[in-house]
């Protein structure tokens, strides 16, 4: 095949380059249109494999439209994965501070925390994926969501009568529920039932954690977790 | 500075492509050599950011010596990082068959998990943020192990009094001690008290999720994780 003549098919997809469409929106509205294209590839190709040539076909726009908007693919991804973790950083907390008992905290904890990755289908999986690869956002936002979020349950579980929990401890109990939902969502649509059954392990294994040896009652048996 | 006039250091730095030195290894050793120069410059920059040159340097070959052995950077990361999961897929369900109870296999295999770790140090810690990384040769071999150990837990757990534990749930407990210990390993060169600090956060969370209520003195005693 030549190069200079294109199939009628990849002429019809091609934009191109430097002739922004007289249909394109603009303004805000543009930005958000930019936005939510590109957290689509993302979501499908995560963070290495994304790239603006796919963003431009998602949002339907031309490469100098995109490049007024946003510096470059990390930044347009940045802003997207910031708010789902604006999200999460908002309802964990609340969460946890409306709690009367460390039971009823990380009970409301793991409630919020699913219902998160719910709305968030299906970005979450790319973004669980990604919580250590240092040239993802993800890696990043992921960390400060985490120093917060430590900070918040470590105060919480003082006033509740557990002053001084190690964070190593409390790191890897949040982050029980981080692999067990983010398995549960990267496989893309999980069934209601899946979510739950998810949401059932993280508690049983947290509830444990915390309060095996101090209040039994409260952590579910284990009968529960035979198949 | 004029590009056909290299510094003094640049000259004695770098290699004349295509003229394999006198001096290098051959034969088996000199696969050995590079495997093992691989796994150093993994281990300081994660597989995405290793390159071959980087390679040949840490090796002190030229190019066409590597590419005599390796097709590219992912073949001889493979190895290297094969062996040393090898040698974790073969302590591990050494561990597990040996115990006699299920809080003896607990903590059987948590021993030999942090040894494993010790023994490849720097390694682990690279290894551990990429086990999702879908380019790297460590998800998939990670994928491999958890397969054949999940399977080996699940026949002793049976052996031992508890059939049909739900994958999800020893899946979660798996990574429990995979992120404890990556975490304690990815900065380096932690001290053998965060070596035993991590085992202890691991050991209770683990005993608690699989005994609390039904072996509750062998769950170890919160108290424990208080700083």
């Amino acid at each position: 095949m030549s190069r200079s003549s294109p199939t009628p098919r990849k002429a019809a997809l091609k934009r191109r380059p430097g002739r922004p469409s007289a249909t394109e929106p603009s303004g805000d509205r543009l930005r958000e249109v930019v936005i939510e294209a590109a957290m689509r590839v993302y979501a499908e190709h995560g963070y290495q494999r994304s790239s603006v040539e796919l963003m431009l076909q998602a949002a339907d726009i031309s490469r100098p439209t995109f490049y007024r908007l946003f510096a470059d693919k990390r930044e347009v991804i940045h802003e997207a994965l910031g708010r789902a973790y604006l999200d999460l950083v908002t309802a964990l907390p609340a969460a946890v501070i409306s709690a009367r008992s460390l039971e009823e905290g990380i009970n409301l904890a793991l409630d919020a925390y699913f219902d998160w990755a719910r709305r968030h289908v299906p970005g979450v999986g790319a973004f669980y994926r990604e919580i250590h690869d240092r040239d993802s956002p993800a890696s990043e936002l992921r960390e400060q969501a985490l120093t917060t979020f430590l900070e918040v349950v470590r105060a919480r579980a003082a006033d509740l009568g557990f002053p001084g929990l190690d964070p190593i401890f409390i790191e890897a109990l949040l982050h029980v529920a981080e692999y067990v939902g983010g398995n549960c969502f990267a496989s893309g649509n999980p069934s209601e039932e899946q979510i739950l059954r998810a949401r059932q392990v993280a508690g049983r294994i947290i509830l444990a954690a915390v309060l095996s040896g101090i209040d039994n009652k409260a952590v579910p048996p284990l009968i529960d977790f035979f198949v």
